[in-house]
């Protein structure tokens, strides 16, 4: 007969983030670049007022436990409050990335059956146009004051933002439930199909924002300015915004001023020290700075995931800018983390050009996420830095299905990532390839993330993509689609040649195409489904 | 109708936590001075594959889910076997006191029905003069090797741990159930009464360990070497047993030997990073440090609590030793962690006494515990830094009860703590005193902690007590027992004279004693019921 714990039950709720924050860091502030186009400053205790009021007024509006209510907003205060309101009340917070196809926002709004949307004043015409199309929405408010308010819009009794929160009193107790309701949905990013929504919960949320401020994984502390890159709609901006108020820090927000200049002077400006964001949006920062001769002051680390991180990238933002970059891998299945790349203790002593080799990994899981590799047959592969698998996890913030879909997605109790990875001893993975990127030259497999690494490495190459082309022979031969960096010159056959003694021989990409963008997805990721399609009639010179 | 999360939900189980380090830092050391005097290697995997073991031999006596087994052992690798082998088989892990009078002991293990007892080689005579008073114990593990096993006993059966362990495959699967479930239990240290047991569930415990290692909280990281000096039976080392496999860093256990000598060559030998304890403990090693003119070379922050750590002892070790003091405020029914003192970002620029006060304070709360004051009439008193009232807290890891007791020890689904305290603006909790040593003077009160503190900042103080003595017109006025420092002068008056300018002239003391000893309680606090006892007829100048 088991004994038990004499313990306090107290269920793990979204809003004790925020009534911490408040009590404890109250003064702390929130700056956002707003959408209006200037500055506006605020700190946790008025970010938790304003959350209660927007509850209040989320009841008034007639909402109910579980109702979805929609945002598709950039990153700011209002959106935190949104956050923390429509969460925080026992409602579903659903962010929307507005990048997507306007129908696959229809979509997506359709498949949560949103009941509102919160929309910032520059995205309100997508949904002022999209509004007919989406039948469950009963009331869509504009993230601005009265005097912003659109003028004219199809849509009735439009909401204004400001209004609705400041004609309530406050008078609000946030409710406690079971930590096992739904706190927000997010959908997956759509690169290999559909997006699949993830449907978090209070407590899976409060445990990703415990283990990610660990030192070992982000080490976000009261003591930094956050400035999150990463939007708010993709998978909560990794947590951020929990994990901010459990710590209480500092928080920036950019609104959606994400050009390499406005970022570079945000961070200058608001003493930034922490930042987060995929590998794209560097690129962007990276260089403003370089042609502009530009240091960082006080931006010290940063998490870079959501795609390889280039290992040229890292040593950039190390070597020339004193910024130390934390790789991450994680998925919206994932909350999002679920490795993080970090030094162990008997490291310290390495030659730097080893710890390079580890930190370029996708890193060690961290605590409440289990990992494996399986090979074809589901048989579990060792963790010996060799032996290639799929990823398959497991842990308290990890989906166990997709919202409204029947299939369970589980193999055995775990979840199968649809990435390809290697683990060694040290337990440090990495991901060589999402298995639909993988390149299958007779057989054996190519990882476009490596080809893409040696190229992203050659100075005039601004960005890389490594896709598998048709080759009559070995069915696929890699094929390296390049952007060079303004005004740098360089050949196909000369990058051929800068693969020598980088990979095996036969690795090295066939052929190489100059374009002048490479097509990313909504949340910034290189789309490799149109790259295929623009080339699937690509002749190889070797075929 | 509220929306359920669609995540996995996997129990938070104290076994994961051990798995979790075995499978990514499996080689980093464990490393114990052992109570047969040598020093003893081993690491993340040896422990985790032995406590699987241990657990199997557990199975094998006849032991079964919820029993309950008690540990009468110093800091070391065995025990933290135990602590594993024990809560992992869903058996309830009782660690006890080895310095509490022998009757306590018994009391105890009684109180908890210890099926089973581990004890260290330099404790087993206890052991073996109670056992005729310990009738649910049916086993006896002596923890040692069966060289080492003691010649003569009166108890039939005597067990050695190590024949148990390696008698067994470990081919064992850690079993997983609710976590809710009884992990340990400890009782409290008897300073003001009775011990009362405290019973934590592995949800409690991981969240714990979660909490307490973040960067504002002790902020331990897989970068430190840890040398838990408060013992294992002292509310389970503060989780530090936890913590560490979550975070897989490396241990040095010191075993009994915790004088200062001993202590100091530890840290150096072993290069230990962090630490933490009570604040007798300190008074040893600075001791020695100072004395033989010794500096650390790798030691750079210790946590200290348990009793109110006095400013010039955090001082000392700042401002000579270049070792950060976390002063922490924590109880046996807070598993134990409430508070740890840290500075606000905002606080960068202040002055550094003005720093220094700050963090003489007990510190801010940790997300995941909940605290206010209250008056005598149960009002809520405001986070002014002025008004003081009892301490009430809540939290996942505060007991709703204690073990065997039915009366529930809450009000109005709060602990109260029986300190006193004020908290500031910023958050800043500060003990004033227990609320049984308050010294109360006509009416007014005065904070022993104040008047103590103020002592030990006088060069010749070694250990200094203030309580209250009888006085027929103020009916109580403060007394001070002090114990000198070896070789040091200093008399009644020149102390009294110290307190000029430093606290409010009434509350100075009335009277000052010199002994050569302070009493302490088993877990290191100046044992003020004792004191009070002994000065129960001391007749003050003033009187
Ligand atoms: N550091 C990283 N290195 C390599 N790949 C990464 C990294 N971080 C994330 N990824 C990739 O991103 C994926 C998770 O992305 P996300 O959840 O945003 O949606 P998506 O997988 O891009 O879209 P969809 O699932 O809809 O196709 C991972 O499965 C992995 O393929
Ligand atoms: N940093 C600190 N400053 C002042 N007092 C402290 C500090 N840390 C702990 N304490 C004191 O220790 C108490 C908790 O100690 P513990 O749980 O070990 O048992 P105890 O209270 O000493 O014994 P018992 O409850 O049996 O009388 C707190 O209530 C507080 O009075
Ligand atoms: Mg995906
Ligand atoms: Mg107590």
């Amino acid at each position: 007969m088991s004994l038990m714990g004499q313990m306090m039950h107290m269920p793990l709720m979204i809003s004790s983030l925020l009534t911490h924050a408040a009590r404890h860091n109250g003064d702390v502030e929130i700056v956002s670049k707003r959408v209006e186009g200037d500055m506006h400053r605020t700190n946790w205790a008025g970010i938790e007022q304003r959350s209660r009021k927007l509850a209040q007024a989320l009841e008034r509006l007639g909402l109910k436990t579980g109702d979805r209510v929609g945002t598709l907003a950039w990153n700011g205060y209002r959106h935190l409050e949104t956050y923390y309101g429509v969460s925080g009340s026992g409602m579903v917070c659903h962010t929307i990335n507005p990048r997507l196809f306007p129908q696959q926002v229809a979509w997506i709004v359709n498949d949560a059956e949103d009941k509102a949307i919160f929309v910032d004043l520059n995205i309100f015409p997508l949904v002022d146009k999209l509004a007919p199309m989406m039948p469950s929405v009963k009331h869509v408010v504009v993230m601005c004051g009265r005097e912003h308010m659109p003028k004219e819009s199809s849509i009735p009794n439009l909401l204004c933002y400001e209004e609705l929160v400041e004609a309530e009193d406050g008078n609000y107790q946030w409710p406690t439930f079971d930590e096992n309701t739904a706190a927000s949905i997010c959908y997956t990013s759509g690169t290999t199909g559909n997006p699949k929504g993830a449907v978090y919960s209070h407590r899976s949320t409060v445990l990703h924002a415990y283990a990610s401020a660990m030192p070992d994984a982000m080490s976000v502390s009261s003591q930094d300015t956050v400035l999150p890159v990463v939007p708010m709609f993709h998978v909560n901006a990794w947590g951020l915004p929990y994990a901010s108020a459990m710590i209480g820090c500092r928080l920036v927000f950019p609104g959606h001023h994400l050009d390499g200049a406005s970022l570079y002077n945000l961070f200058e400006q608001e003493k930034v020290t922490f930042s987060a964001g995929v590998p794209t949006i560097w690129l962007g920062l990276i260089n403003h700075a370089k042609q502009n001769n530009l240091k960082f002051s006080t931006f010290k680390r940063t998490v870079i995931g959501g795609s390889a991180c280039p290992p040229a990238m890292i040593k950039t933002l190390q070597d020339d800018f004193g910024v130390e970059v934390i790789h991450a891998w994680g998925m919206t299945e994932l909350s999002p983390l679920g490795t993080l790349s970090r030094l162990k203790a008997k490291h310290a002593d390495l030659p730097k050009d080893q710890k390079e080799a580890i930190l370029a990994k996708q890193g060690k899981g961290i605590y409440g996420i289990d990992m494996r590799i399986v090979d074809g047959d589901g048989k579990v592969l060792p963790w010996d830095g060799k032996a290639a698998g799929d990823l398959e996890v497991r842990g308290h913030w990890v989906i166990s299905s997709y919202f409204k879909m029947d299939k369970s997605p589980l193999h055995d109790g775990w979840f199968p990532t649809g990435d390809v990875a290697t683990i060694d001893p040290d337990g440090y993975m990495q991901i060589t390839d999402r298995s639909k990127d993988v390149i299958k030259s007779g057989g054996e497999w190519i990882s476009s993330i490596d080809l893409e690494n040696v190229a992203m490495a050659h100075p005039a190459v601004h960005e890389a993509a490594a896709i598998a082309a048709f080759h009559p022979k070995w069915d696929e031969r890699p094929l390296l689609v390049v952007v060079k960096k303004p005004g740098a010159e360089v050949t196909a056959a000369e990058l051929i040649a800068f693969y020598d003694g980088k990979i095996p021989k036969w690795q090295t990409p066939d052929d190489v195409v100059f374009v002048d963008e490479i097509p990313h997805t909504a949340t910034g990721k290189i789309y490799k489904l149109k790259l295929r399609e623009t080339f699937k009639d690509h002749k190889l010179p070797t075929a």
